[in-house]
């Protein structure tokens, strides 16, 4: 058998959730809440269950759950979506970042990703039989570099992969940098994959510039959104995927030999629960509280934080403690200390090590509080 | 946008439950049960969602789920899976086959399936960038024609797609069609997909003759169940595939960036509910009744009826009735008689059209009376 992705291991994010567990680390690697969700989003599901909601939900996804989706991002955004042609259900938004790539990337396309870059869209183009062009975002400030993105556009590129709030740097775009990105592919026909997974993290008052509310990047966008990051369950794999229709159109050919569908009581479950808007609007206060007693706890210490605008993620720079490169530190900090980060390294192509970790806040607050407590020691 | 399937529209599956549905027709079309699945699975379900299994599961699934798949193998076909390497929990049968595709067809490889086979396969080959070699099986019978098939491989063919008991002719492999295939296939290093979903659906007495019982098959096959069709449950979308170590390391490489985690407390619930075998041995007996109860209401009327030996289906011939081709004849089946069915003709790749229709009797006894007493008009 020959590989088909040959330079593809166990992800980082296993890797340091198993070494944790295996020091009894407190672990702020893997993005994922140690909280509970809302008790009333477990009873919408039972419910779903209970009364018997348990087959073959339409290929595309519950109409009740595409239409509060639609919904949501006319109201946050001003962009209607037709909920019967734009609007699929997937499971997960890596599922859905997958078959956007697959059902519009042929065999020798390019696209474009934004280095460091979360681990599955490399993968996902080589698994299309196309090449991915990594473009460095700016290096310490991880700003968009639109000159060196306009260069690397050929008359191969079909597609750029876009990500805001950012993972794993948490800056956000701002509605400057969307405007430019909208005028650099104005002359192209360079599709997007607008990975927003965190939308609903954005800090101090800003708002999440989705790729919706820009006409000429919503036109050809596949938007991912992510239930599991905003309602504390990424272990249901419920995301969605919003597109104009001629793309949706291709989108669910691919989704329907994929997946065919997701899973029928959390998708009502979800659709009930989302009728609520308090059940989103209310996150981005809640993590920014999170994000501030973190970034407080380590105010005093050698780690140096950096901005954090959006995600539920907070880089610091370890140079001044360390001069391990960063998965070394990241063990080191593990059985040493206690502590459980993610190097920023794997996700660059090159590897570049710039002696950063990136920590995952989004936890309870007596989990951020003994983490504090070790990393204080350094 | 160039579409990657160009020549894919909507599925038959969901055209003809709409036009069911539109029409207020019995829908003995897409397979799915119309009955609900044991409480006790639900209960499952919910105590895992109120216990806190919320969060991402590991990447391959939960060692206890893993780990009962793997003692019901051993149980029912006498390999031995190691349930930390060789078991993987995929978010249904179809992503399993797509994933197993992905991860080891190469653009420009060939791929054999069996005509008429289910949907999703070809399309599953050509976004793997290789091509499908339809070999048909003998029509009338549907028997394996092994002198195709060998005829068919060349240097060329990376993968064989089996599925046994078949949909969607409810034929199933027997031993001596297992052992002639794994001698064809001896020679060569052409891996296999072995779709057994509807393995606790072989009536009569036999036994489902599953590829990990014939070594030459197992050592290079990716064996693919599913508990939806299993528990009843088919908008869940869980399902599992097994396959030796080298073939699953490259497998999850695919999976985990395709979905990379299923659904957690689906994966508990289920673990949980496998631990008790009658949950799974009582089934052959349940659709055996189902089967028999539908084929005696037909037994008197123009429908030929196919033998049914196993899966939800059961196949007739309609010439004596109607000379419209499939398709016609399945859109008048729902106007007219209010009955709906599956034309065989979408599953092969030249149309074939033998004027046959697939039932599924996966239906409350009521509901197969009904569909009865209008088919018995015909
Ligand atoms: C999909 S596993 C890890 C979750 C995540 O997105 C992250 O930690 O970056
Ligand atoms: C995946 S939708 C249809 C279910 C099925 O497998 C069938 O009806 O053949």
């Amino acid at each position: 058998i020959t590989s088909r992705l040959p330079e593809v291991g166990t992800t980082i994010f296993s890797v340091m959730s198993a070494l944790a567990a295996e020091h009894g680390a407190v672990n702020l690697g893997q993005g994922f809440p140690d909280f509970a969700c809302d008790p009333a989003l477990v009873d919408a599901v039972t419910h779903a269950m209970q009364t018997g909601h348990n087959q073959y939900p339409p290929m595309p996804g519950i109409p009740a759950l595409r239409q509060a989706v639609a919904a949501k991002i006319e109201a946050l955004h001003g962009r209607r979506y037709d909920a019967e042609r734009e609007i699929t259900v997937t499971a997960g938004a890596t599922q859905a970042i997958l078959t956007a790539i697959l059902c519009c990337v042929h065999p020798g396309d390019e696209v474009i990703v934004l280095d460091p870059c979360y681990d599955s869209y490399v993968p996902n183009i080589e698994l299309a039989g196309a090449r991915a062009v990594r473009v460095p975002l700016t290096p310490g400030s991880f700003a968009p570099d639109f000159g060196r993105i306009a260069a690397a556009i050929t008359p191969r590129t079909r597609l750029l992969v876009l990500n805001t709030p950012h993972n794993p740097s948490a800056t956000v775009w701002t509605a400057e940098d969307m405007r430019r990105l909208e005028a650099l592919l104005a002359p192209t026909d360079v599709l997007l994959v607008s990975d927003e997974v965190y939308e609903h993290m954005v800090f101090d008052g800003a708002e999440h510039q989705s790729a919706a509310r820009f006409p000429g990047l919503a036109e050809r966008a596949f938007i991912v959104s992510s239930f599991g990051k905003t309602f504390h369950v990424t272990g249901w794999k419920v995301g969605t995927v919003a597109a104009p229709a001629p793309l949706m159109a291709e989108f669910r050919k691919v989704h329907q030999f994929n997946v065919f569908t997701v899973n029928t009581p959390m998708q009502h479950g979800l659709a009930h629960y989302l009728q609520e808007p308090s059940h989103y609007l209310g996150l981005p206060g809640f993590y920014q509280a999170k994000r501030d007693l973190f970034r407080n706890g380590l105010a005093g210490s050698r780690l140096r934080l950096l901005p954090c605008t959006g995600s539920y993620f907070q880089c610091v720079d370890y140079s001044a403690v360390s001069e391990l490169p960063e998965m070394e530190f990241c063990q080191w900090l593990v059985r040493e200390i206690g502590v459980a980060g993610i190097p920023l390294s794997p996700f660059y192509g090159d590897g570049f090590d710039q002696r950063m970790v990136r920590f995952c806040f989004a936890k309870q607050d007596e989990t951020l509080r003994a983490a504090l407590e070790r990393l204080r020691r350094l």
